[in-house]
């Protein structure tokens, strides 16, 4: 479920974007990963690299240098989504403890941690996204979880 | 898991906060609540509404004005997770659905809602501090939720 509140929340920031210029979008800023371009790439790079682990495959970097409009992230975000959605709808309490190998950092975790890490991480930068929002005088996509019509999913 | 988390984290902002000066803690900043001070009680004081209407109980209204400094938000926030912290250590799946009353909207919801509502909200907060920091030229608190010693607990 949070993962739903995640991809609409991006989904939302997507389109927020479209009313900002390529130049802010790509524009240098203070913290996160430095612009709304990078950081929304970033989000959807290292959900990507989490999943893989969690779905035991191999790594696979994203050349982010790719992807500059907010048309190429979008679709980006989409053809990822569609990898592995049905996927993690599968989750059950049963593999929480489950050991999943992460190549890039060498270290083993639990799918329970995995999935915690994706979903914080994503909140997490889209909080900065905010700042960098009001700082422009714009009014930033709410984060609220309630009435997204996400409580029965 | 995700309130151990998220307070384990609050916890390392508040020390962070020790390494800046009264004036920055309480300087007005675009976005969030304002300030780091603001943000910090608005994290604590949303939670507190929230847990108290998940528990049934009256919303209790917190008087910002009366928190100035670190060691004041930090006993407020102490305070407030030693009423509620076993309680919702208590949380199981069958509870997901029950309705829950929120007075300050006059709306209901169901407790899953409400948990993953808090969850959400503080650590998108805590994003925007992390760009506040970065502006200051000071190294943020880390988000990551693994490596903190959650997996098990």
């Amino acid at each position: 479920m949070l993962f739903q509140y995640n991809w609409q929340v991006r989904e939302e920031w997507l389109q927020w974007c479209r009313g900002i210029s390529a130049s802010e979008l790509t524009k240098e800023r203070a913290g996160g990963m430095g612009s709304f371009r990078l950081t929304l790439l970033h989000i959807i790079d290292v959900e990507y690299s989490w999943v893989r682990a969690y779905m035991g495959k191999l790594d696979i970097e994203i050349d982010l240098a790719s992807y500059y409009t907010i048309d190429e992230i979008e679709d980006l975000s989409n053809k990822l989504q569609q990898e592995y959605r049905e996927y993690l709808s599968e989750w059950t309490h049963d593999i929480e403890n489950q050991m999943v190998y992460a190549s890039w950092l060498n270290q083993s975790f639990t799918k329970g941690e995995i999935i915690r890490h994706i979903i914080v991480h994503e909140i997490h930068h889209i909080g900065q996204l905010s700042i960098w929002a009001r700082e422009m005088e714009m009014k930033p996509v709410s984060a609220n979880f309630i009435d997204r019509g996400l409580a029965d999913k």
